[in-house]
């Protein structure tokens, strides 16, 4: 590509990305008044991890943490939100968004793609501790807001305490503070109601 | 504070924060289906920031300015949204934002309310070449989505090319490239009739 190529394929992406805004989650927002959008927890959780970072069980990179977040959930434009307690289709969605980051990397300059996609490879690996906190991050929030507005993303489906457990113990992974603090809300969910036991 | 109290508001304030997916903006999505809320647009701001800091006029801390889009418009939560264009209601919020930034930052423990109050001053002050740029994305985005949606912001308020002009020119004390950009897609909007002459 030459120098005018790149820049127009980067106002491009910049145009394209917009997408993950219409991108619906089965989250709510924390007041329950309607789901969240993608775009929208994709900022919460890079701005989560700057603020709660001293509570990852190691040193992070949090720059490197952030810029993962901003980007973790770009697939979804072209693959779509899966609900996480849906095992059958967890299953297919690992292939969908390793078709989507295809897609989605190739609109890049090779100069951008290498890095950005070799990042989202990190994340979904889990394998760094940057990865590890990012995604207890990623994994904290909807638990955290299910807590705040009663089960939002729980109460329709039948969720039960030992699903969301099975789910959430990755946080520890990567903070063992945000999962002792996640265990609590689990077990104060079931109390209130919010998750079945 | 004791370490178990910044725990405490720390957390408190990732709930707290979430309210800014609430605060509506003027602005569109890029396919003109609904109005962007500003957790979404401080998102987009970020990540934009991260694809397009080589055209910045000058070298820039891409993980600062990254950081400044992922908090400057927290102190809407308290203070909302102003259109750009409402020049009576810019002035009143210029001070409204400071009381804002007053209560939004006293709910974080010093060692964190410090830093990032002293990143949204910057971000404000527009003095350093890391806020240039970061404004200079702030500024474009607005202007892309409106090329995109066919003016979702400017149609029903009766905006005229010079108004845009004069809002948007600081883009080019951040970079000159997303200026020219910009230039040209304002005389395309007029042509396209989005925009009054």
């Amino acid at each position: 590509m030459t120098a005018d190529q790149d820049f127009s394929s980067l106002i491009d992406f910049t145009a394209y990305i917009d997408q993950l805004k219409s991108v619906t989650r089965m989250n709510g927002l924390f007041d329950g008044s309607r789901a969240e959008t993608t775009g929208e927890h994709s900022w919460h959780a890079a701005l989560s991890a700057l603020l709660l970072s001293p509570y990852a069980n190691f040193p992070v990179d949090v720059n490197k943490v952030v810029q993962m977040l901003l980007i973790h959930d770009l697939v979804e434009i072209e693959a779509g939100d899966t609900f996480v307690y849906d095992q059958s289709k967890v299953a297919q969605q690992v292939q969908a968004e390793e078709q989507a980051a295809d897609k989605l990397f190739s609109r890049l300059p090779d100069a951008k793609a290498k890095p950005l996609r070799a990042l989202w490879e990190e994340f979904e690996a889990r394998q760094s501790q940057d990865a590890k906190f990012a995604k207890a991050i990623d994994r904290f929030l909807p638990l955290f807001s299910n807590i705040h507005n009663g089960g939002f993303s729980w109460g329709d489906h039948g969720i039960t305490q030992g699903q969301v457990r099975k789910i959430c113990q990755i946080i520890q992974d990567g903070s063992q503070k945000l999962w002792a603090l996640a265990d609590e809300m689990i077990t104060e969910a079931v109390e209130k109601g919010y998750l079945l036991p």
